[in-house]
């Protein structure tokens, strides 16, 4: 840690410019940096180590439930990009391309892969063959590639690391609920583990996954008012396994054609942890997740037995929590900025006095409220503070979803309601026509977010054409 | 599991021919499968799974000497690769280019890492300033693009699975003791884990690493008497610094070059367990990185109480191994083949008699060796005969390589043995000149493998010009 002063508190207030506080953010919490390659970001150890907790609770859920991982090739020769139309038409425009190797050039370009539906299809066709080998429940971890012209750390960016999920199934059914199994782990993962309530829904015919039957989804509302996808699930039916020739001996001894899922979540839900809990001081991070969960900050660390006591509760409750000490020789007021910024969820501070009272003093991160706590009851006060801070988080940001939530009948409300400075959601009946989708686009400026799972019966007609609706649907601005 | 007849038995010999025999294990063990690009595989479930205990292990390890991980963008401009000279000498004929991103001609061609010493030196510049800032322990798990013209499944494909190091220092001497701390963590790995003894040493300087200043290996024996290496720790001292600008201020307040070290082990060591370990009946794991150390095979399964005990012993042993249950329809010969196949260490048969009797039938896949074993003692008898497996299988392994290790102080003696069909390990006195290094490699069809850190004294002339000699070299056939 370097001792030249660093001003940890001058970031940007989010009321002032919502954007330059994010990357303000990213930039001063050390959670990633840009490369010399436009779009491309360096990830760093802080946010690795945040990644690394996300991915082992999302593995673990995933092999619970009989997934196995598997290292797919990173690219796809156009030829096999090509074999499902509507898929190639979807992502042969952002893709990048290799056309030569070492010195020569190849004989068809091959791109780095944007996704690897064409990938498992192709290894699908050659291990598939009877209903025995079905379900095939296949997931990896990996970057994919999308050439993007705006990018911003996390959210958008050239190359972002992901899982992709990937299964074949003897039946329609089977397949279906596998998309909605995988799109409630997401949802589960989300509100349990990063205190980020959101909508599971499904996406509209224009917002679906290029060459998906259907998609859902999880949206999350950021402190700003927008929207943030942040998870998806893809329904598949046949379509692929047509393309890709994958057929299996049923039971009834016939030639079928599985049905297939495929379920991703990305990087981009660092961008989202950031955006919704973060403050004006800095990153604020859920417990489960945080890399450090306590920081212990000597006071007056020079004077005798001070050290010695910050080691002992430290010894004391690695056994309980994920916790280090800070004695360097930076200032309390330096370290407490820090730590702030970084977003760990508590902080111990312990002196002299403290020590002669056998107590210690805990802030918490999210409402930096203070807490007395006895030494003797370390061990079980502090899980029950983390725990509180990640209750505290997720209720605090299901305040501000509903406070941001409009329920909206008529076209002209719906117009003011968008138009101000933080959308938020805004609920209205749809026809599900494109047409309105996209006048919606138009004079308001949404996009549709989900039809949810839970519907309510807001009116009988659409909000944009007065024609019969067909379902409640969420609109709003997004990233 | 697919009921049809699997011909499970049916491989090649390693004597009749030990490179069908490789691809025949890598398929039938559904390790890996080809994609439908030449030299890039998939990684199929099983070896994944394998390649997961061994990152878990290595990754703790790193993780326990302070190194942190972290996440690097895929491509680097061509503008970058060149900013080292011998590196990029060493590494532009075999990359991938990118020249174009969706439908535009890219300004810049970029490449695919081949490995990633100018994305970390781009980024240190970034983030070194002072010697505080020092040391930086980062290390990454990636894939990486090599454009190989001849590939096999492991050992040489296009692209490859790895994690590389990239840790940058104060002084030369820290950095040189972590090259060689990096290296016996490397070492101690293959040998506690992977049951593979190795040889450590130096490399020559026309085999080290493009821009490294030195470059230490660790080289195995595989069966078939080549060699392989399997991991490689890098010292640059500060040519990468210079070359990247990269500064800091030292303790005297003066601006110096930091000094640094790359190292990195890859999926190929799944190649070398399948070569060292592996027989006519497969795939054999060493018990520390098998996904499955226990299968339990029920004999005569219809029969009243014997799933209920196989289960029972399941739930009771997963409590100190990994452990499963075939209990499929297929015969239990089917099974034994099919296990074997894959290497699972040991293999427990229980039937009505063994019931009756309170015992058990456990098999080592090593050996073959059949063991009565009590239901009372296996919490005890199991962990105890895996550690006899994988001590068994390092021995054997040593065995192989002592036997097939010739110290040759004669040139006609090195030419006889270096033609044999299996060369071995060939120790032989070396000047050290690249002179002598390349009419071995012309007269005798072997290279140096390492000077290995245990020297000895075979005589005080070069074993191919008769000049003095400087080292002891390994010298081999290599994969």
């Amino acid at each position: 840690m370097s001792e030249q002063k660093k001003l940890v508190n001058e970031i940007t207030s989010m009321d002032e410019d919502f954007a330059k506080w994010y990357t303000d953010i990213v930039k001063k919490a050390e959670l990633a940096s840009y490369s010399g390659l436009k779009g491309c970001m360096v990830v760093r150890p802080y946010a690795t180590a945040i990644w690394e907790n996300i991915r082992n609770e999302l593995d673990r859920r995933f092999k619970e439930l009989g997934h196995e991982n598997i290292m797919m090739p990173m690219f796809i020769p156009e030829s096999l990009l090509q074999r499902e139309k509507d898929h190639v038409v979807g992502f042969a425009p952002e893709v990048a391309w290799v056309t030569h190797g070492g010195e020569e050039k190849l004989a068809e370009r091959i791109c780095v892969r944007p996704t690897s539906e064409t990938l498992f299809c192709e290894h699908y066709a050659e291990i598939i063959h009877s209903y025995r080998d079905l379900p095939k429940l296949y997931n990896q971890w990996c970057s994919v590639v999308r050439w993007e012209k705006t990018t911003r750390p996390f959210l958008r960016t050239t190359e972002f690391f992901w899982q992709e999920g990937h299964t074949m199934h003897e039946t329609a059914q089977e397949a279906m609920d596998e998309t909605e199994q995988m799109l409630n782990v997401y949802a589960d993962f989300c509100e349990q583990c990063l205190a980020i309530p959101v909508i599971k829904g499904r996406k509209s015919e224009k917002e679906k996954f290029a060459g998906a039957e259907a998609t859902y989804t999880i949206e999350a509302l950021m402190h700003d008012g927008k929207a943030l996808q942040s998870g998806t699930s893809h329904y598949f039916g046949d379509g692929f396994a047509r393309a890709f020739d994958i057929k299996f001996t049923g039971r009834d001894n016939t030639l079928s054609y599985p049905h297939q899922t495929s379920w991703g979540m990305s990087t981009r839900i660092i961008g989202a942890i950031i955006m919704t809990h973060g403050d004006d001081n800095g990153l604020v991070l859920p417990p489960f997740i945080a890399p450090t969960q306590v920081v212990l900050v000597p006071i007056a660390q020079h004077k005798e037995g001070v050290l010695d006591k910050a080691n002992e509760i430290m010894e004391r409750l690695s056994k309980v929590c994920r916790i280090k000490v800070d004695d360097s020789n930076n200032s309390p007021g330096w370290k407490f900025a820090e730590y702030e910024m970084k977003g760990v969820p508590l902080r111990i501070e312990i002196g002299p006095r403290d020590i002669e009272n056998n107590q210690c003093v805990v802030v918490r991160r999210d409402n930096r409220e203070k807490i007395v706590v006895s030494l003797d009851a370390l061990e079980t006060e502090i899980p029950a503070l983390l725990k509180a801070v990640q209750d505290g988080l997720y209720e605090k940001a299901l305040k501000h979803r509903e406070s941001m939530t409009t329920r909206v009948t008529d076209l002209d409300e719906f117009i003011a309601i968008a138009s101000r400075p933080q959308t938020g959601f805004i609920k209205a009946m749809w026809c599900c026509e494109r047409e309105c989708e996209e006048k919606l686009k138009e004079i308001a400026g949404v996009t549709s977010r989900c039809m949810p799972f839970e519907q309510e019966q807001l009116s009988d007609i659409c909000v944009c054409c007065g024609k019969p609706a067909k379902a409640m649907t969420y609109w709003g601005k997004a990233y």
